[in-house]
């Protein structure tokens, strides 16, 4: 007889959710994750503020004990890494040697760092933040140094500077793209952000990457472009990749754009041919890009999330299909807040769409409320349809990228996103929202390129 | 040969915006306003704050001088009342009598407050909000009192006690209604919004109305249910009525909501037949509420801002028609926010629709993150699609609610608005948006009652 047994691979966000969703509808269910790291459940996205002292310590972060694994009989075995899988025998091997029959696997295996290929990414004082253990070495530390080089203008290095600069450590981000974010920001939408981190006192270098980390054995400085940049540390963080060696090693395809390919129900493919009885989720997996069609990976735990409950669903026998994604996001910079849904100009132009777009400035609040802020927004239309969506300022830009993601979603034209109505109090919002007046003008723009 | 002029009676938020549209598109256009106030094109929705000091004065509120007007070749007739309108001769009579012909007239006349017909509502020390002048005399005879009753729990009344408050006046609030805000508000969904007046020190007394103002020549006193409960001031807050006086002395049709019956081009109709060069917008006009159908009057800002711009499209003949709305609102008391949008349960039963709701409480930010705040939120939805919304809490509603009214207008289904992505950053919003949470839960009521 087959084991009924349901074998997670990797417990972060996508693993932990689906199972603790199993574990509460149906207790029935045998299961069992295993995680390389000695600690699970807990929130990668809260790091950045623990190291920033926003948030008291790591251990805040820690969503579920290993007590609350077993009053839900979850069979959590941490710091214990699965070293292959067999999807003839239906078994997958633990380091040791030790095999473990399941009847349905879950690959959920998450994202690596990135490490950029130069001399020195071994050397000590050479840092990370992945995991929480990663997260604690960091803080420690970061006591001890006087200058940082983050290698990484994105989410998770500008995450953090705002940590080395409250300490008064100098900071020098280094991102080899001309811009800092360009995954999720057009160029001309950058300058708030930069702005704000060199007010702060960072120094950011764009369109340069690191050419070599240097020192004896401990981390002395770094080389970009020619020129050599004290750093005490070095703060890797140049972007995730999906972690997918043992699917690989397995036998199990890998999309274009180096994900698991996974169908709609997230079951993975061996040559093309779907596999019933192993499913694939989270970082480590491809998803379907809503506007363009195609393959991408999109590592945010909002993703990782969403996706858990379909993949519950689909293991409780209730499966609909997963459908394509807008991947909205928001990143917290010190005091700015950045969000994007959708395709920047980059992202249109590598699709083949030529992208019409609006940029404009707002007040937060009322004009004539204190304490408000400057918000620039920029909206992106493919001519026809709003097809992304860009905001910085210091308050009001989640729930904006929210509706956003909804209109774009519904495939709303700017015209049509300029007359939906808005609510407003001068305290927390102009009477004509940001969002109406730019979709206007976008409108307008839209309509002058038709001509 | 007959005028070309286009008179507006009533230079508030819907005339002057309309105006000054025009103004900047068409300077070829004459165009002359009336208005009784001697002050126009001021913010009201500021008043409050100004009141609590917030805004530093009254000025602050006024968004565009004679000057401006001047410049943009408007004739703005302040202090000067408009007594008649001949639909036939196509004139206005101006407070002295003086005629004006007309080519285009457009009734703007906003709204008036409501004044409970009680004994005592002339007694010195009885006060309005709702012009400039209002907000003054309000502001100079608030520093002279140690105690205030506030007729009405509506949103102008409960934005201003924290002016009072702050100030250590006795603040008693009355509302004739079982609850705070029942226009906007479901009974259980007021307990945060009353908890954080009276832990401010309001007394809120709810279900009484009050029977009389009491003193000789200034109010010293209110009488509520068979108590006397001690006053120097009353703010009349028991909400506002369409100024609709002289559209109905000069025969124009009043709808069933008391405000004037326009279609969906805002002309003005006599008799049930459209009039084609009088028109009407703002508070004073009723529009069709777009779950119900059935006409309403919603006498917001925001609203007479946006029928501006379809008023003023039309007059200069590029109109298009004017579709049933929504009507979000936030109120701001305090530190709280109070969002909602759509039916309300009691706006659901007369209507009859019957009511399914589901009600949670959420964090504001992640869970770890400090400094966040509670939120209420509660949906509503007519079995199948969602048609209410209330969010209270002192964070994070203005966004949801523009989400929400995207969504209802979109007639989304519960379950659709639980898929919907969301942006997530742990200093911003919960992993999973409380909008994710109540829709999914919704969804599941939803399915239990169809069974």
């Amino acid at each position: 007889m087959s084991s009924d047994r349901i074998v997670f691979i990797g417990a972060g966000g996508a693993g932990i959710t689906t199972a603790f969703t199993l574990a509460r509808k149906r207790p029935d269910m045998k299961i069992t994750l295993f995680s390389k790291d000695p600690i699970v459940a807990y929130s990668q996205c809260g790091m950045p503020f623990v190291l920033d002292r926003k948030i008291e310590s790591f251990d805040k972060l820690v969503l579920y004990t290993p007590e609350v694994f077993k009053d839900l009989g979850l069979d959590v075995r941490t710091g214990t890494a699965v070293t292959g899988i067999d999807l003839e025998a239906k078994t997958v091997t633990i380091e040791g040697g030790e095999a473990l029959e399941y009847g349905k696997l879950v690959i959920s295996t998450g994202s690596v760092p990135f490490v950029p290929p130069v001399p020195g990414v071994g050397l000590m004082g050479v840092y990370r933040l992945l995991t929480l253990e990663d997260g604690k070495r960091l803080a420690e530390a970061m006591d001890n140094v006087e200058s940082v080089a983050i290698i990484g203008g994105g989410p998770i290095g500008l995450e953090t500077a705002p940590a080395f600069l409250d300490r008064f450590i100098d900071v020098t981000i280094i991102e080899r793209m001309p811009q800092l974010m360009p995954g999720a920001l057009d160029p001309d939408m950058t300058k708030m952000l930069e702005d704000h981190l060199k007010d702060k006192g960072a120094v950011v270098i764009t369109g340069k990457g690191v050419d070599s980390i240097n020192g004896k054995d401990r981390v002395e400085s770094v080389s970009v472009g020619g020129e050599t940049i004290k750093a005490d540390m070095v703060l890797l963080a140049a972007g995730v990749k999906p972690n997918v060696e043992l699917a690989k090693k397995a036998g199990i395809d890998i999309g274009p754009a180096g994900g698991i390919d996974v169908d709609e129900h997230f079951r993975v493919k061996k040559n093309g041919k779907v596999l019933d009885d192993v499913y694939a989720a989270g970082d480590c997996v491809e998803e379907v890009n809503a506007i363009t069609g195609r393959k991408v990976v999109c590592a945010i735990g909002t993703v990782a999330n969403r996706q858990s409950g379909y993949l519950a669903n689909e293991l409780m026998g209730m499966g609909v299909p997963y459908g394509p994604v807008l991947c909205p996001a928001i990143t917290v910079v010190g005091d700015l807040q950045i969000g994007s849904v959708g395709l920047t100009t980059r992202a249109c132009e590598a699709a083949g769409i030529k992208p019409i777009s609006f940029k404009a400035k707002s007040n937060t609040r009322a004009r004539y409320y204190p304490e408000g802020g400057q918000l620039d927004i920029k909206l992106i239309a493919d001519g026809r349809r709003v097809i992304g969506a860009q905001i910085i300022g210091k308050e009001g830009v989640h729930g904006r990228i929210n509706v956003l993601t909804l209109a774009i979603h519904k495939k709303m034209t700017p015209a049509e996103l300029a007359d939906v109505e808005t609510c407003y109090a001068p305290p927390v919002s102009p009477m004509i929202d940001p969002i109406t007046y730019t979709a206007e003008m976008l409108a307008l723009r839209c309509k002058k390129y038709k001509k």
